[in-house]
C-alpha cells in the first residue's frame, strides 16, 4: 500500500520535474526580482536619469545568480546573456514595472492575488535552479561537497548575495550589511535546500531528486505564500535558530 | 559611378584596418590613459610613497579593458599580462608619465598638438579593440547579441568602467558615481559602436567590418579633436539625449 | 671540495622539498591566518551572531590566496573547495580558535613557543606555495614573467590581498588602506620571492629550484621568527627602502 502510494508519488514528482520553467516560471522570478529592485531607495531616480544602467542593475537582480554560479566554476559570467529570448522576456518586465503608464503594471502586480501567483511561481523556479546548480557543480566536482552546496545556493539566491555589487553600480554603498550576514529566510531556506540536494546527490539521502524537488517545492511554497498572506518579514526558523544559538 | 567610389572607399578601408595597432597606436592608448589617471587627486602622492601600487593601477588604467572583457567571457584575466612588449611599453610610458626629471615630458604631452596626435591615436585604437570584442564574442557565443555588446563595451571603454576598481587599490573609494551611471562621450560612443558592430556581425548593417571601422574611426577621432581643442567636456550626444528623454 | 659541498645541500635542499604540506604546514597555515582574523575588531561578534558568514571569511582567510591566483588564471574561484579533507582541517581549526570552551585554544596558541613553532610552519607552507604558484603560471605562459611573479604573490600572500573583501563580507568597509598600498614585510617578501622564483623558472638564477626553496624559507624562517620573538613590527627591509628611496 505504502509502496503503490509512493509509486504514485513518483509519478507525479516526475511529471512535475519535467515542467518547462520557459516562460512562465522564468516570468515570475523577473517579475519578482524587479519589484523588489522597484522598492529600493533612489531606483526610481535612476530609471529616469540613467535607464541604461536601470537596465544592467535589473538584469543583474534577474541574472545574478547564475552569473554567480558561472564565476565560482571560473565560466563566463556572461553565459547567462547568450539566451536572447530570456534577455527580451526580463526586458519587457523591466520596462513594464519602471516605464508603464501610471505605474498599473507595478501597482496591479502588488495586488495580494497577483502576488501569490508570482511568489509562489518564483519559489518553484528556486527550487528547480538549486537542483541543477547542485547537478552542475556535482559534474565538475564530484566530491566537493562545498562546492556543490555553495553553487546551489549561488544558483537560488543569488541575486540577493550580490546585492552590494548591484546597488554599487546605481551609486549606493551599504556595505554595513548584505545577504550573508543577515540572511533572510529564502537564503536559509535556499541554503537547506542546497545542502539536501548535495546530500541527495552524493547518496545520503535516498528519495529521488524529482521527489525532493517536489516536497521542498511544497515546503517553500507554503510558506512564503502564508507569509505573503500575513504581510510577515519573521522567519519561520526563528524559533529553531533561537534555541540551537542560546 | 557609385559602385566605383565605394571600390575606392572598400580600398582605403581595408588598408586602413590592417595597418598594425602595435606599437604607435597602442602608445597613445598608454600614454592617454596615464595622462588621465596623473590627473587624479592623490595619484602623485601614491607614485612616491608606493611605485609598485602606482604601477598596478597605471596596468589596470592602460589593460583594464582586456582585463574586463576576459573576466566576462570567463578567460584568465591576467591575459593582457602575457605581452611582455606591451608591457615593457606600457611600463615606460608609466615611468615617464610619473618620473621624468622635471615632469618635462607630462609638460610636452599636455600641449596641444601633441595631446592632439594621441587624442586620435587613441580613438584609433578604441575602434578597432571594439571591433576585436565584438568578434571575439561573436566566436564564442554566436547569437548572443547582448554579449557582442558588452564586450565591445568593455574592450573599447573598460578602463573607465574598472575606474572604482583602480580607485579602490590606491586607497580612494568613490561608489557615488561611476562611468556608468554617469557616462561620458566617449563610453557611450563605445557603445553605440559595439552596437554598430554586432549589427554588422549578425548582418543587419550591410556593409563591410572595414569600412564600418573606418566610418566610425572617421566620426570619433573629428569629434574627440574637435572636443579636445575646444577644451570641452561637453557631449556632442547631448542635444539628441534631450530631445528623447524630455 | 665546494663541489661536494653543493652536492650534499642539493641532496638536504631535493629531500626538503619533498616533505609534504598536509597536514602539518597546511595547519599551522590555518592556526596563523585564522588568529589573524580572530585579532580583527568586530569579528567575535560575528562569530556569535552569524556563524556561517564567520566560517566563510575563515575559509577566505584560508584558501585566500589559491581563490585570487585561480581568479587571476581563469580557473573556477571555488577550486580550493573540492579538497574535502583540508576544508575539514580548515574547519576544525576554525571551530577551535572561535568556539573553544574559555578561548584556550587561541590563549594556547598565542603563547611564544607555540607561536613560533606555527609562523615557522606557515613560513614555510608559504615559500611552497610561491613555487607552486609560479610553476602554474609558466605552465599556462610559458614567457609571461609579470603573469608568473603575480601568481605567486597571489598564491604567497593572497589572503591578505583579498582582506578587503572579506572584511566586507562581514560588514567592515576599510577602503583607505589595502595591503597592496601598504605592504606589510610578509607581502614583500613574497613579491621578492616570486621575482626570484620566476627567474629561477626562466633561467635568468642557475640554481635548482629545489635549492631556490630551501635558501629563501631559511631566510624568511629566520627573520620572522626573529621578529615574532622580539614582538616587532618592523620590516627589515625598511633600511634598505628608505636609502633607494631617498
Amino acid at each position: 500500500m505504502a509502496f503503490l502510494e509512493e509509486l504514485q508519488m513518483e509519478g507525479v514528482a516526475s511529471h512535475f520535474a519535467r515542467i518547462p520553467m520557459f516562460p512562465f516560471f522564468d516570468l515570475t522570478h523577473y517579475m519578482l526580482s524587479l519589484m523588489y529592485l522597484r522598492h529600493e531607495e533612489g531606483i526610481c531616480n535612476v530609471s529616469r536619469k540613467s535607464p541604461i544602467t536601470c537596465w544592467i542593475c535589473s538584469m543583474l537582480s534577474c541574472f545574478g545568480g547564475a552569473m554567480l554560479a558561472a564565476f565560482m566554476l571560473g565560466e563566463p559570467v556572461i553565459k547567462p546573456f547568450e539566451s536572447n529570448i530570456n534577455i527580451v522576456l526580463a526586458t519587457i518586465v523591466w520596462y513594464m514595472v519602471f516605464y508603464f503608464p501610471k505605474d498599473l503594471f507595478f501597482k496591479f502586480c502588488s495586488l495580494l492575488p497577483a502576488k501569490l501567483i508570482i511568489v509562489a511561481g518564483k519559489e518553484i523556479a528556486r527550487v528547480r535552479k538549486i537542483a541543477v546548480g547542485v547537478a552542475h557543480a556535482h559534474h565538475v566536482y564530484h566530491h566537493g561537497y562545498i562546492v556543490m552546496v555553495a553553487v546551489g545556493l549561488a544558483k537560488g539566491a543569488g541575486s540577493g548575495l550580490i546585492a552590494t555589487i548591484e546597488q554599487l553600480l546605481r551609486g549606493v554603498w551599504k556595505p554595513e550589511t548584505n545577504e550573508l550576514l543577515d540572511m533572510p529566510f529564502a537564503t536559509k531556506a535556499t541554503l537547506l535546500g542546497a545542502v539536501l540536494f548535495t546530500m541527495q546527490k552524493t547518496g545520503y539521502v535516498p528519495i529521488s531528486k524529482e521527489l525532493l524537488i517536489l516536497i521542498i517545492t511544497t515546503l517553500l511554497v507554503t510558506i512564503k505564500v502564508t507569509l505573503t498572506i500575513m504581510h510577515s518579514h519573521g522567519s519561520p526558523l526563528a524559533p529553531v535558530e533561537s534555541a540551537l544559538c542560546r
